[in-house]
């Protein structure tokens, strides 16, 4: 399986430069075609192609650009689109990455696409072959950071820094000719493990010990692009235990790598996770900024934060977070979330570029240098469990690349490379993916309230699952009104945006209709735009997604898949039927047992 | 530790019969004392004690008599209580059972003392010396029963029958000279491991199969008391997937081992727990009445149904189940829960016995013939998990012996014999441990309801936990009332019983408060016998619950118990505190939400 790729041939393991690779692929992309590749070292990462009148073409670009000029060529001829004599692009950030939360027994961390492509009994165990096609497909649509385990560093995956060293290096060496940089993510607690009594980023040992350790690792991978760090949060160790704060703790690791070129991608997902529910102060949207936003120009130039695109944590819709707003002077990377976590497991279909186009919307492209994406990966046959959730890995590429990208121009080119349908079945799948994330969203919780699901799970409806945990995800419904108001006069979480944004959200007869619930407490009567009700809004949507669900379906059914991505995606689209009427009526009973309030259309709300 | 028995010293491996251990026990407790043991055959279990004009004692018995004669004279003389000059008695019930949940795994099914005391790595794994020690115990309180492993037979543990029957055979060979025979939980497809297709109960080669097993089982344990059968229930294999009854299935499996002289221990624990909620037809608590009512007397006669004490499964509070009174023509046993699955895993402080003289009030005594108790033992050092949860094993002996015995009587004597405290210590802590119960049940669900705890876990509040799930455990709260009416008017579950208690319960006027809402759907607003509403009446529960976990705790700690007893205790008040406060906090604030009631006394419920 080879996803949008399948219609090129196994590649040979003799490949070991990008150029080398990308001859390779056009030669055999483009059989008939003449193509000269020119490298250009200033070039780095950019190219133009560009046609000779004798239908030859030129590549010119940097030592990867020619590869991301070589692909971009061969995407746009086996798409069948109609390809301009000049082809000239450079990406726009720096890092485009893709985090894998695979552990080192094999197990993913909301991975839905089977064991890890990684690691397996507790050690590093990859499968060559299928290392260069991965390292092809990221390529082929411009990513070029792999962190390959999970942020939550569970032990022995510590042991990439020391023991697995060498076998991490030969994994390196793999993705090289595609351009492809790994990262590790770390354990800032790791010195502990060697004798030195503290993690204190200020302890001169510990300093010590980064250095040595980064001296070491990147002396085995040269072109490593850094580390990726989740501290103090959900459990994890970092600078707080000592007293000192992220900068402190960043910079320090940041001085460590900067000798050989490394970033410390440092992630910005820190909350009280051991929140008691009573509590009606803390409002855990606003811990991202209350712990990074005051200081915003004191990391070290070779430091990122990684920043989630929501205030929460990759909901079905969320606001774009403020301290993607608010860090001018702090090198950025945005966090997407290509695993389906809290958006159907890659059971449920959900296409996320729609998403992600609104949170450009309101995100300036140059406000973040860099983006990241968590891994929907796995060692399935299809790499993405769901076949059509590689849609999702194609778009963030091309996004990555080029914010500017739309939905439905990259979603057409994804559907074209990997079914290559007639346009009349390209234009129905399109339209069915596009439409997808809203449909998902309508028969899920309503209108930015998020967190209904299972608890730990996180598949399937479960209207107070979260509602006395210590996670910090109330919406506190009661027998009125539903809600946490983020306003001035409520937690204030508003506070921490630009007042263009504030202004669009603070009053509830104006704040756009499907973030709602997550800025303001409304009582089920209250009237909406369109004059419906609250509740009566709520019970519509549920309705609608359920029924938009079922003409979903009938279209996949009528769509010629082959095998055996129609057997899986009939499979699953059965169980997505499934979860959206337990959704569908779990969530109206919910609402309707609390506000007594009946569907004026007269369908069926169970008791 | 040896619990109730710490006086006594630790027992040698020479005592190879019931008479041996009486002796050397007596020699022991009883040092300057003579008594003579006279085995009487047609005694059988029962015996009678008689103290001479010289102050020696002669206790004659059957077999086993003797020994449970010696304990008794034993257990009175330690526990400081007056010895009467004659003391005799007879067990009420033939089986007096405990089930342990163990799989060869080494875990223990709501297991909450550690691991399995039998089993570990997938075998058989256990110390002669803590077999001696537990024989002991059981045998000091009459039990004579003790099924190994789990009703849910998890591969390997199907071995016992097979590769693992001759160590079985030494472990039965430990537990012999206490009285006590082993049993075992067998798994009704077990003939399909062995190249038969088919478990059919009606299947000539499983008939014989299962007879040839028996024939084996036996030859290695003579007095093996029989096969304990959890069939078509929660997963479990079963005659229903033969389009065969509980008696085809029960009657094949008595016919095997009716030539040894064992018996099958059926449980009635089928429901459907795939239930729709949407599905207002079934009712859970009817289930056990119509899958078995209408096959009284169709069973063997060495079969024994045994039945949990209430319809649905060990919460803390559940009317008597319907099917105790309704089968006049056949064995049945009553299955209670020592283990604390739904009443705080063993942290909570919840004695049993107030409990189970509940159910004797509508029980009557002979219309079981066995009694069986779920385990609450494992590895841990004091057995039991909690030191003071030992009362349960104690009492629930005493209770299988005779089941008039008394609340405060049996609690007294086990404190006495545990502590040794003055008289003022031991009645502190008597009537907590006798409080214990209502106290528990004040904060957590309220009035018969049930089921407001953490899914899969149990242990702890969640209101809707499982709500929308497929157990059939619905309470439909709504903003105006709760409850599933269960008259006839609603599921019609109240006419499965006598006339009676069908008059006691069935109007809410007159129903007893603890189980109006089992029984009933009500308003909040729904006036109690004392004048209080409903929603006032649980607030009220809740925060006297809490309240009164606070003097429990305050009184725990002014008793002087030794360590490590001590420790173990005072953390798990706290825990329990912190919990009760959880419970407290949750589910009024679950209530309020719903009925917007205020309380009337005006305490802090929580938004």
């Amino acid at each position: 399986m080879k996803a949008w790729l399948h219609a090129l041939p196994d590649l040979p393991d003799s490949l070991s430069t990008p150029s080398a690779v990308a001859a390779w692929e056009l030669s055999c992309a483009l059989p008939g075609t003449v193509v000269t590749l020119n490298t250009v070292p200033d070039m780095a990462e950019s190219y133009r192609a560009e046609r000779s009148a004798d239908g030859s073409w030129n590549i010119s670009g940097g030592k990867t650009g020619v590869l991301y000029g070589a692909y971009a060529l061969i995407l746009k001829s086996l798409s069948g689109e109609s390809v301009p004599d000049v082809i000239e692009s450079a990406p726009k950030y720096r890092l485009r990455m893709i985090n894998c939360w695979d552990n080192a027994d094999g197990s993913v961390e909301r991975g839905y696409s089977g064991r890890s492509l990684f690691f397996e009994g507790g050690r590093l165990d990859y499968d060559p072959a299928r290392m260069r096609e991965l390292g092809r497909l990221l390529a082929s649509v411009g990513l070029n950071v792999l962190c390959i385990n999970n942020v939550n560093v569970h032990f022995p995956c510590q042991l990439l820094l020391e023991d697995y060293l060498e076998q991490a290096a030969q994994l390196a060496d793999l993705f090289r000719p595609f351009g492809i940089r790994l990262m590790f993510s770390v354990d800032f607690s790791q010195p502990m493990r060697h004798g030195i009594p503290t993690a204190d980023p200020l302890d001169e040992s510990v300093r010590a010990w980064w250095k040595e350790t980064a001296d070491r690792v990147w002396q085995a991978i040269p072109d490593l692009a850094g580390f990726l760090v989740k501290a103090d949060s959900e459990g994890r160790p970092g600078p707080f235990t000592y007293g000192r704060n992220h900068a402190d703790g960043a910079n320090m690791l940041a001085e460590a790598v900067r000798p050989h070129g490394g970033v410390i991608v440092w992630r910005c997902f820190v909350y009280n996770c051991r929140q008691d529910w009573r509590d009606l102060k803390t409002d855990r949207p606003k811990a991202a900024w209350e712990h990074y936003a005051f200081l915003d120009g004191a990391f070290a130039e070779n430091v990122i934060l990684q920043v989630k695109h929501g205030p929460f944590d990759f909901q079905v819709r969320e606001p774009l977070s403020p301290l993607l707003l608010g860090m001018k002077h702090t090198n950025l990377a945005m966090e997407l979330q290509l695993a389906q976590e809290y958006t159907g497991h890659q059971i449920d279909l959900y296409t996320m570029i729609p998403m992600w186009r609104e949170l450009y919307e309101e995100l300036p492209a140059d406000n973040i240098m860099s983006i990241a994406a968590v891994s929907n990966l796995g060692r399935d046959e299809n790499y993405t469990g769901h076949p059509l959730a590689a849609v999702n890995l194609y778009t963030y590429g091309r996004l990555a690349w080029d914010p500017d990208t739309k939905a439905e121009g990259a979603v057409t080119a994804w559907a074209r490379l990997t079914y290559g349908f007639t346009p009349e079945d390209t234009e129905k799948l399109v339209t069915l993916l596009l439409s997808s994330r809203r449909i998902y969203e309508k028969y899920t919780a309503p209108l930015g309230i998020g967190w209904m699901i299972t608890p730990h799970d996180h598949y399937g409806p479960n209207p107070s699952g979260y509602e006395y945990d210590l996670w910090g995800t109330y919406h506190k419904a009661d027998r009125n009104a539903i809600g946490i108001d983020r306003t001035a006069g409520g937690t204030g979480y508003l506070d921490q945006y630009p007042p263009e944004i504030r202004r669009k959200y603070e009053n509830p007869a104006t704040c756009p209709d499907l973030l709602l619930l997550f800025y303001h407490r409304l009582p089920y009567s209250f009237r909406m735009k369109d004059g419906r009700t609250l509740v009566q809004r709520i019970y519509d949507d549920h309705f609608e997604g359920y029924e938009e669900t079922e003409r979903m379906a009938e279209m996949l059914k009528s769509l010629p898949f082959p095998s055996p991505d129609r057997e899986i995606i009939l499979q699953r689209i059965d169980m997505q039927l499934h979860n959206a009427r337990e959704w569908r009526d779990i969530i109206n009973t919910f609402f309707h047992r609390l506000s007594g309030a009946e569907d004026e259309k007269g369908r069926t709300i169970y008791l």
